[in-house]
């Protein structure tokens, strides 16, 4: 079979890291369905989402793991990992029970775009000043 | 404000392209909620799926836009437009009405992982042997 014929239409788990090691990961509310934000893993922590059923990613911001709920208490416990045809893309199901936003709201999508200009299409959930500190 | 603020909290639609001029988008059926794909769009793509209403991509593997469903009819109709908290990725909502994986599923994510395998969640909705010709 043709390499990507294996990759596509196989079994084997071959996730392909980027030029920085990362590949891209979705979470979704298993429940509601709801996109709640997208990160990066590498593949220490990919392997660590798969070994410990929580999020880890890794933040390109600070270069470092990022055990998602570590500071905020907001984790995502992760209970499907799908992959995508050219396992290049990771969509974690997950279950929350806390907005997942760092800026307050349950998505990171909270707003659409409405002639130019965004709209917010949500109201915060918690409030990220009691919860984050400096 | 702080820049980080006006990002975050405004009305202004910002989006943030990398080093390559390409921001991450997400499809999904905004019908059933379901993850169809992830592509990439430059600004030219990204323009042109505001101006025209249907999703067009920059193909990073053959280096131009990628108008979706041109060679397969397999068009998507963008219904909505999310931005997330940072302005890096967008979903978009879109109605479908044929499969989107160019291997022949609904979604690109046909797969979960189970026990270090994957194993298959979908059943092809179309031969995309059919549908691509050399």
């Amino acid at each position: 079979m043709a390499a990507n014929v294996i990759i596509e239409e196989g079994t084997d788990f071959t996730p392909k890291f980027d030029s920085n090691g990362l590949i891209t990961a979705i979470a979704q509310d298993v429940k509601t369905g709801q996109i709640l934000m997208v990160a990066y893993m590498n593949k220490e922590a990919l392997d660590l989402t798969i070994a410990t059923g929580r999020a880890v990613y890794f933040s390109r911001s600070r270069q470092k793991l990022w055990k998602k709920g570590e500071e905020s208490g907001h984790f995502q416990i992760v209970e499907q990992v799908l992959i995508d045809c050219d396992q290049d893309c990771i969509v974690l199901k997950v279950s929350v029970d806390q907005g997942q936003c760092h800026v307050g709201y349950q998505s990171c999508f909270y707003r659409k775009l409405t002639n130019g200009k965004l709209e917010f299409i949500a109201q915060k959930v918690y409030d990220p000043k009691a919860v984050y500190k400096k």
